[in-house]
């Protein structure tokens, strides 16, 4: 495994694709990098899913809506030769007016140091880069503080949400 | 103008694009159209959108955030030669698991009728056709009522909504 401090910023966008970065990480043994281009292993995505709760989806349509998604965004466990994908977060949307982040997720192994944080600030990053007027999630009831405390806002004027699911 | 029984719907497809259906109406002597590809004109858009309160967005990223959306729905009061668009909808997302729906609106003078619920239908129909999983929206306080009755479900295992506003 390369240290962090081997891995300039050339090297992780070579390794990671554009725009690549490394993920500030409270555990100075990890070199943990941001990607929101470098493809997935939908078996390993699906892992993580799991690992975090999430049932199961069909793997063909889970590949058409990552292709379809405005942005998929991967948390990598560098290793020159096999990265391991321990967080992810994707979102749909005009990217103009709106985007919707969805599947946002850390593995277990790796939750309580911060990366949840970090990986949402990464996400607005790129969408602010984009010049994304609104960002909006729908967050179950475990994770409502976890995103007031980053400045988002709950329900404004009211607004409630709505799902219809398909028969 | 055309009258609604000469308006066969082969002809409709003709002159308002592949999909395009005529809504039921209460008002016979109204003939409405939805379609899913008829373009738009920005400035009635915007018309139509200013007429039910929304506030004034740049029409350069109007026009992006029509293009990069999955479904922009448009109704139309039908006229051989100028159509006039009196209700409005559109879906970002995936299209597979994921659709979320933006910026519905039926012109004031046409409201009262059930044509938002036929608005409603229709993209609904067409997301049952692509075969989206679930459908999402947030509903100002005024509106909530309407979707319940229309079988949505509001905030389902106490799922809450976060808006993010770039700077």
């Amino acid at each position: 495994m390369t240290s962090s401090r081997s891995l300039n910023s050339v090297l992780i966008e070579e390794l990671y694709g554009r725009g690549a970065r490394l993920c500030p990480s409270c555990d100075d043994g990890l070199t943990l990098v941001f990607s929101q281009s470098r493809p997935f292993d939908l078996i390993e995505l699906e892992q993580l899913l799991a690992s975090v709760g999430w049932s199961r989806r069909p793997q063909r349509r889970v590949k058409r809506a990552l292709e379809n998604s405005l942005l998929t965004i991967g948390l990598w466990n560098h290793n020159t030769r096999i990265p391991r994908l321990v967080g992810f977060a994707r979102c749909t949307g005009d990217g103009v007016l709106e985007a919707t982040v969805w599947d946002v997720a850390i593995h277990p192994i790796y939750q309580g140091s911060g990366l949840g944080k970090e990986l949402m600030k990464y996400v607005l990053e790129i969408l602010r880069k984009m010049r994304t007027k609104r960002v909006t999630l729908f967050a179950d009831p475990g994770v409502v503080d976890f995103y007031l405390r980053q400045g988002w806002v709950l329900e404004p004027k009211g607004c409630r949400c709505a799902f219809w699911y398909a028969n």
